[in-house]
């Protein structure tokens, strides 16, 4: 089904009529489709393609704006983008796939391209929000969620909701499978930087850290720690970390239960998540219980 | 009348409620708002400073991304915000103020909507070809013109086109103006780097060259020079000029009558355009007059 909208992505790129336009595209690692998934899913509607279309595109610009943003040399195990032709070229890339999808969504209606266009806007000031976060350790659970909501779940919540509408169901329902869809994806992303492997991930472990990301599981250490392990914690912040210190890390987060607290904050958004849906939504409620055991 | 513009696009960044983005957007300088003017003009329609506002955002984020692009230190006189806060804050309010103008541009009718960001499209597209063309000397009129169309005169051309579309007016004639308009201003704005002073414009004279940016009067110079002359002229591209230099090309402009040429070319375009204005348009005449004076 993901074909349908590979091939409407395909046919965007060829209306934009720049070969040079069609070689970078061609350069992009393409992703799992997780907006795509869950569209194409919500609604079974000749037009549902083309709205995944509309979303992926967002979200390859915004991931390679993203990557410029965080000095980012790799994405999905490949060399970004920027990495390989400039941080320039990844700039005027990502505006062109911006605006192309923001021409695109502009032939559904207008219900649908506000939710999608303020999805947008959010997820910019997410970022920007990221970049404040990440100058000094941030030890607020609730700036980490309003910006992870913003940078990630924010658009997947709008694609969830524009297809309810596509669809015609209940889009208040679906948005908010989406949100929480979105917020638990980022923690377990978030909690796969502690605990996979270089190799797994395409990038080292704790990479989060040393680039200034207090994520959901460093907020929970940091509250579990004594005055004087929150002392060297704040110590290791944006470091490049020795063994022993990887080593420490490791250990306080199992012997904390903060690793463990911030796997149950996710399976419990992903929870509320299930809870929003349908009993026929069999395919929307794996797609949730696939995210979670990411986290095993 | 800008001012119900100003006040809308205060309101906008007011909806952003990001403190940071409040304080960035107060440091960008603000410009002659000729798109604002054009729409005004076009439309006494109640709509029209929320139209000409939406634009606004949309020309100041690609000058924000433009900047970035060029490694450009000044923008309209004064210290560009990458040159003040980095490429990353110019990047992320870029997103920002464009994300938010389109999130805005969705509350207009489709056609509207459509015309906007088509025309943001070829802007980026056009960005792109700029720094394309700017690898080596580019002695190529046609792509010249395909350039500016896209990343200067098609969000003009559309500005235009949509406030007349607002106001019920024939949309192609005034999208005619506003594309020849533009195109004029851009030629425009290329001589003025030729013959104005760094005190006057902001930055040195002969800055596109230097930057790799081959535009029509260098073109025009190309074309009229002999063998030898136009050796010596692409031995100069991308340097920086001895002030030996600067007066052979100073002289060479005016004796081939490149420069000239040039003007006259603006002048013709300019004439283009108001060949498409009713009687009536006085004032968008007088905008077209006083751009065409800019080159004396």
């Amino acid at each position: 089904m993901l074909q349908t909208v590979q091939k409407e992505i395909a046919h965007f790129i060829e209306e934009l009529q720049d070969e040079h336009v069609r070689t970078l595209f061609a350069k992009l690692p393409s992703g799992k489709m997780l907006r795509s998934k869950l569209i194409l899913q919500i609604a079974q509607n000749e037009q549902a393609p083309k709205l995944a279309a509309v979303v992926e595109l967002i979200h390859a610009a915004s991931l390679l704006h993203d990557d410029v943003i965080d000095d980012a040399d790799l994405r999905r195990g490949q060399p970004s983008l920027n990495a390989l032709f400039g941080n320039k070229t990844a700039i005027m890339l990502g505006d062109i796939l911006y605006s192309k999808a923001f021409f695109e969504l502009s032939s559904f209606g207008s219900a649908i391209a506000r939710t999608i266009s303020y999805a947008v806007a959010l997820l910019s000031l997410g970022e920007l929000k990221d970049v404040e976060l990440s100058k000094s350790f941030n030890a607020d659970e609730a700036s980490y969620f309003d910006m992870i909501y913003k940078k990630t779940a924010s658009l997947i919540e709008a694609s969830a909701k524009s297809a309810a509408i596509l669809a015609g169901l209940e889009s208040d329902r679906y948005a908010l499978y989406g949100k929480n869809l979105g917020l638990a994806f980022q923690i377990v992303d978030d909690i796969l930087d502690i605990t996979q492997d270089a190799a797994k991930l395409g990038k080292p472990a704790f990479a989060d850290f040393k680039e200034g990301k207090t994520t959901l599981p460093y907020i929970y250490l940091y509250q579990r720690l004594n005055t004087t392990d929150r002392e060297r914690l704040l110590g290791l912040f944006k470091k490049d970390l020795t063994d022993e210190e990887k080593a420490w890390l490791q250990e306080k987060f199992i012997a904390t239960g903060a690793l463990e607290a911030a796997k149950e904050k996710a399976r419990a958004l992903g929870h509320e998540a299930l809870e929003c849906l349908h009993k026929s939504d069999e395919k929307l409620r794996a797609i949730m219980h696939a995210l979670i055991e990411r986290t095993y």
